[in-house]
């Protein structure tokens, strides 16, 4: 079907269910959100069982059980029906001089019916670190449910969305249906330390991907307390600027005054970053940005973002734009340099009369279409080494970009996207928002260019979730209603698949 | 004596032993010198043992290895013949929540006859974390002797040069001679960590102090190879700059480009603080310096110091200063500012995609005559809120100086520095350089303020002992050597000092 055509299909899509034959019978779906409802206790009660299992991939010494869960999570899909493989990648992981396994990557089927289309769910099942000595108010390991919150590391991100799938999957199991699509998983255990493994995976098992016709990947959540479906998200070029002065750290009393200290030449460097407003000051940055269409600044209006509650979430007194649309704009379409921190000098409470003699600066610069990761990084290299050369000093400079992840953006106009815009208005009777995120997900852009499959991110998180922070949660609610969302979208994909060959066929026909 | 009748000896006695009589009986010090020589490997072997304890202050869970060295150190001294107390503060130290007990304070005392003049020794026993893995080459807590040094955590700063003075001592013992000095000696366990409890204890003994002639510190080091006294040494005060922005650390990719990070604020303020050649930018905080005189910028023309041999020694192609005694004038009388490190940022390996919400940026001024502490908060504080205002940022600075150490500095024409002059030149053959030192020995002007008694810092370690960092060592001929000269400085004082004594009577009968 020419893109044309497809448009035309798809105008006729969104007239509604009456304009294109009848929708999935309500009966069935209302069947499925009782059964969801009447079990939501057992869906929980799995959920605790996960986030009991402290799966974090950040700690060497916790990964055995990452592997654990890897295992729990393959023995939940195969009880599905599924057939699932745990994959090794060949890496390891060199931690402090010793080799650390890599989990595996779990990759399995569930149908192959050649009439049905196959949709891929993505999700991951390790976690960032978390300590009850962080400041968190429950144990962090223990789901414990707070008015409406289920609290637990990996509620949200990404224990929770992951088993939401599974309970949608297994609820037409239960009430004996016909899953209307051709199901596939691909799980990993690496995501929050940057998804070790599974590029290669990917590529090995490309057959796997072969007959994918949608990727789904659940793995953020909503800007608001309105659903919403992510069409885009920014990439990042993380950069390293280390300064050696010294051999060895010197101490500022017997040194302070005769040498040129890398310090004081890295804030220097980190100072001619970005301006108050958070300008970035490097030449030529800006010059590939894409330019916005009206359309979607247009858009942006319609998008529910209290800028009021954002700042109350964060403890901010003001945003640097003051109006929402602006702020959006910043947020998704501009790209915006962080100083995250400094390697190798003092970091400790207290007081110390170090002068360092190696220090890394730490920044990132998140990129947006069409930005291009080797002229960012060129850019920034010269920008620094002109600064540097100004100060004169007898000091080494080595600037390095270490991640490179370019933005993602699809069409929200695909196919995937209005079986999931219906499957909101299914469950929640409204019509989701679409938005961005301002953060990167580098597995969109790896599916993207790798397997060249339709991708689309279906958050059911909310947006005060803390996914990453102390106390952790998902609400009842969320984890509930976005089991509904999954199997509503599974009825409603198969449907407008199914429309859409019938109507190629005939076109083809024609 | 009034100061001038006091010059009028001094001069004198600096025409040496001819013009004021024979000198202490030149057998005697040879035979003194012979039984160090003689004994040395029993005091290699002392240190060995002394160093084998892992007396570290820093760490709270080797607290209880300080308390021992504490005890092995005052039952040392009492079989010197000497009465030794250990002292305990009053005070605990607070560690993550936990009371961790100050290690005591050591005062001892051998002898008190009325016509000898009472010289004090202060040392600490504490040292510096080592760990094998943090480069060194040799264990840290094993005495190992490569070419010449003995090298071992400790064994420069300043077990090597306690055990000097014990040994010195100790000689006169085993030679039956009289000791011709009354002596005391105040040797603690947390001087690394800033003396917690030391003052309090000064405070409180003050009758320990009150009959003490002379107090002498050596707890640093020469300059070059050739033997020095230290007159004077920089104070510091030492700032906490820190900058709140939102309530908990945000991730860089959800709010990068929209609030306002009090990184870049941080970055900005210390960036304003110094110039690429290390002149500190604060408006005013030059005015009080002491004006350089000519006989002092003279004097450091005759110092030995080797600028090649100091930039091999670090591992820097160039200071900033291109002369020696400009470099001596930037180490030891003009202010230096430091940047240390920031608090609450990231400082990992590897990457991390945070915005920080609190950070806390650490520099430090030292501090020469006659700068005045609290002139320099106020000059610092104004500055850096100036910087920020101008910046417009809605997050909240707050600047606190939670050292402010005062420099100290002494006439080098007093009588224990010709005494240490005299005996310099009995065992090296040469008269030593008088130097500074750029570093803060905070205890040197608390025993100043609060004995007001005349204090000399008489250093036995090398210029490239490497106290605080890998392998430090102390070197046999420094540590033997050392021994010989605090014996022959005992002999000398005593014999000044009673000559004096004579001199004031004389001129008070006339």
């Amino acid at each position: 079907m020419s893109t044309e055509i497809f448009t035309i299909f798809m105008i006729m899509m969104s007239f509604g269910a009456e304009a294109s034959g009848p929708s999935p019978a309500t009966d069935l779906l209302n069947r499925i959100f009782q059964n969801i409802d009447l079990r939501q206790n057992d869906f929980v009660q799995t959920l605790k069982e996960w986030l009991a299992v402290q799966s974090d991939s950040s700690d060497p010494q916790l990964r055995g059980e990452v592997i654990r869960m890897m295992g729990i999570a393959a023995k939940r899909i195969q009880d599905l029906g599924a057939t699932a493989q745990l994959v090794n990648p060949n890496m390891t992981e060199m931690i402090g001089g010793r080799q650390v396994p890599l989990p595996p990557v779990l990759l399995a089927n569930l149908g192959d019916d050649p009439k049905k289309p196959t949709v891929c769910f993505y999700g991951h099942v390790d976690v960032q670190p978390a300590k009850k000595e962080d400041g968190w108010t429950t144990d962090p390991y223990t789901l414990t449910e707070i008015n409406g919150n289920l609290h637990g590391r990996g509620a949200s991100d990404d224990k929770g969305p992951v088993l939401a799938w599974i309970n949608a999957v297994d609820t037409l199991n239960t009430l004996k249906q016909d899953i209307p699509v051709n199901m596939k998983f691909i799980i990993e255990g690496m995501e929050e330390t940057g998804s070790g493994g599974l590029e290669e995976i990917i590529k090995k098992y490309n057959h796997f991907f072969s007959d994918i016709d949608y990727i789904v990947i659940s793995d953020n959540s909503w800007i608001s307390r309105k659903p919403a479906l992510i069409y885009g998200s920014r990439g990042n070029a993380y950069f390293f600027v280390e300064v050696k002065g010294s051999e060895r750290d010197l101490h500022s009393g017997s040194f302070g005054g005769i040498t040129h200290e890398a310090m004081s030449d890295l804030i220097a460097l980190l100072d001619s970053l970005v301006d108050p407003s958070g300008r970035i000051l490097i030449p030529g940055i800006y010059d590939d940005v894409a330019t916005l269409t009206e359309e979607e600044q247009q858009l942006y209006d319609k998008i529910e973002f209290d800028m009021e509650e954002q700042k109350n979430k964060i403890g901010v007194k003001k945003f640097v734009q003051s109006t929402k649309v602006e702020t959006l704009l910043h947020l998704w379409c501009y790209p915006s340099l962080s100083i995250h921190g400094i390697e190798g000098a003092f970091y400790g409470p207290g007081t110390k009369t170090v002068i360092p003699s190696k220090v890394i600066g730490k920044f990132s610069i998140r990129q947006v279409p069409n930005m291009n990761l080797s002229a960012v990084k060129e850019k920034v290299s010269k920008h620094l080494e002109n600064v540097f050369a100004k100060r004169n000093s007898p000091n080494k400079l080595t600037v390095t970009m270490p991640i490179g992840a370019l933005p993602w953006v699809t069409d929200a106009k695909e196919l995937q996207y209005e079986a999931a815009r219906r499957a909101v208005a299914k469950v929640f009777g409204i019509v989701p928002d679409m938005i961005k995120d301002g953060s990167t997900i580098p597995i969109a852009k790896t599916f993207q260019t790798v397997t060249q499959k339709k991708i689309m991110m279906l958050p059911i998180g909310g947006s005060d979730d803390g996914e990453h922070s102390q106390n952790e949660k998902i609400s009842r609610d969320n984890y509930i209603q976005g089991t509904k969302l999954f199997a509503a979208f599974f009825l409603e994909l198969a449907e407008l698949h199914q429309k859409k060959q019938k109507y190629s066929n005939q076109i083809n026909k024609d």
